[in-house]
């Protein structure tokens, strides 16, 4: 075999769906020495991690913590945990991300209802509750930040609807977290998971989870042990709670990062940081529109931190994107699903959310379109400079 | 709440079972910017990463890739892809790790066969075939290197039982990866979970794995879906291979240390690194013996890696592996199960299995000793000398 050189990779910037930009003072946490996983020095640092996740989901459940996998092993986490054999589960599906939920939820043993909508938009609460035709239901899911498009899921009024079911409330908060408003308890949401990689600008590898009482309950009253043994609550609660039962090896350094990602967080306050993500996301779609890409969900429903256009009509996906990459070090999103080829996913998140990647985008696509013989109809700079100017 | 402060962590020796002490080229690639999961630049680095785990398997296997998650993950993806509800499984059993495969295997719904052992002893592999008692099985599981007691497995012998029974074999190799012999090839294995954090002296949160053609004819003649859509190797494996499709994202930084360690290893040479474990663990338990301090597990069947001493009579657990910690920045591992309270564990892994540690482990091992009043028998260090003087 031919010896592998060390890697040095570039740096991009980093405006798809995520991995989002990392904060440095991240990357440079990641690099600290490895603690055991029951130093007492660790044990800290793992209390401090949950109070800091506990403030930036609004809630007040000791049942929070991140665990070992990525976000989508937080929504098998949520879902194997919660559903027994045979449980009716309601699940709104939208996106890509609904659609996984649909999946999981089904190999964990689920009776599912799915209440699709369209690509691209929100779905009616009221759809949720024609699906569950007057049935009692274990549990009701809807992605709150559809990653595959960029589309805002009202989650407030979900939760009477889940009440009149009977069902636990519970919410895809990977690309939301960090990035618009969330408040778990005020909503009323029992269980949720996140992602490290989109809005709180730390690498791939963590998912936060949360669980309210009433989850905690659900998983009490559980008459079969929990299909995965990696990602079985009770055993992961013991050692991060007050137990310290090992169970297996926490990733130490990931821990490091969220940990600095998530000081990061608070330290800007939730409120500066869900503006400033609105702000510029803001100025992203005028640039955008002035240029002529028409924004695929409509704007009361649209996430400033993910944003999805439409691709222009005889412009080439991957040509577009391997020129920015080639000659911007600029990475955005392709479609996923039926949106493979039709849309683009730009992504403003965590650190990555300023103006200074708002015009870099607008101007490097600009080049990219140019390339494509594609003529921008008005000048995308200053239309995000006007909402800068407020 | 209280503002965090950013984290520093102490430099600690790392001497327990695991996490091992991280190389510092491996601490230092952590934090390279991270790249997109579908950036061409991270493509390569993932082919660098699969070709360099064959070698450190020994094996030409195509399916070879580390899973999203820790070790524990590992053995999971390994039982839940290759179980099907019903299928017969025969487990060795002697320490924490067997154990665990019996449980995972189970909520994978396997009917499981334990062939239990004592803790400390290697399993006779006769005792595989009278547990059989004839009947097939569609796997045969067993740990390479028992991380709980430090006793290592003779595999090959277990080929033949495997055959005799019509079972794929089965290895938890978390802790021999890089640190003893290992020849999935040579020897026939057929399915490999590891871990990052032993031998490989990364952090912990990604889990190596391999499968055989035969594991994967097994895979492709399923008549269940993986009850884990995160661990579905079908799914995992065309990310890997040459589909590259979007399953989740990987965790790009974790992956940059992995290949990092995986170039160590091979720069060091599998050969010269085997040695350099065994040599520095005959070392230790010299230095050890010579205290008067007994090895728990009979030197022919003994891990180099690993080592278990029995703690002696009338010494406190707690307060002695307090004191390496805060008198030495030193941690050493207590016993799991049975023999908590009963055993240290004390690892020589990776990079830190070197004849620097060796001394700092037996000097401060008598200091703390001493403060229990316990008065070693003879001189360690000139024990441990004898062996570095061949």
């Amino acid at each position: 075999m031919t010896k592998v050189p060390q890697l040095t990779p570039p740096r991009r910037t980093l405006l798809g769906p995520g991995p989002s930009d990392v904060a440095p003072s991240v990357l440079r946490v990641l690099a600290q020495p490895t603690l055991g996983h029951l130093d007492p020095v660790f044990l800290e640092i793992m209390d401090q991690i949950r109070s800091m996740l506990r403030t930036a989901f609004q809630t007040k459940n000791p049942l929070s913590f991140p665990m070992s996998g990525t976000g989508s092993a937080g929504m098998e986490t949520c879902l194997v945990n919660l559903i027994e054999p045979g449980d009716r589960v309601l699940v709104g599906v939208c996106g890509v991300f609904g659609t996984r939920m649909v999946e999981v939820a089904k190999r964990a043993g689920a009776e599912v209802v799915a209440v699709e909508g369209e690509w691209g938009r929100a779905l009616d609460p009221e759809a949720f509750r024609t699906a569950a035709a007057g049935r009692e239901f274990k549990l009701l899911c809807t992605v709150h930040a559809e990653t595959s498009t960029g589309v805002s899921q009202p989650v407030a009024p979900l939760r009477a609807i889940a009440d009149e079911l009977g069902a636990l409330l519970l919410l895809d908060c990977v690309t939301s977290l960090g990035g618009t408003p969330l408040h778990l308890d005020d909503w009323g949401v029992d269980a949720v998971y996140s992602g490290t990689q989109k809005c709180l600008s730390c690498p791939p590898g963590l998912a936060p989870v949360s669980f309210s009482s009433r989850a905690q309950e659900a998983l009490a009253a559980r008459t079969h042990p929990v299909q995965s043994w990696y990602l079985d609550l009770s055993l992961v609660g013991s050692y991060w709670g007050t137990d310290r039962a090992y169970h297996h090896t926490a990733p130490i350094n990931m821990l490091y990062g969220l940990h600095e990602a998530l000081r990061l967080v608070l330290d800007e306050g939730l409120e500066a940081r869900w503006q400033r993500h609105a702000l510029h996301g803001r100025a992203l779609v005028a640039g955008l529109e002035a240029m002529g890409l028409a924004p695929i969900v409509p704007e009361a429903e649209r996430l400033p931190q993910l944003t999805a256009v439409r691709i222009p009509d005889g412009v080439d996906d991957a040509r577009v994107r391997r020129h920015l990459l080639e000659q911007f070090d600029l990475e955005i999103g392709g479609g996923l699903g039926p949106m493979k080829g039709q849309a683009w996913r730009i992504g403003l998140m965590g650190t990555g959310s300023c103006r200074k990647n708002v015009s870099l985008c607008l101007a490097a696509l600009a080049s990219a379109l140019g390339a494509e013989g594609f003529r921008p109809r008005g000048d995308a700079l200053a239309a995000a400079a006007e909402v800068y100017a407020g």
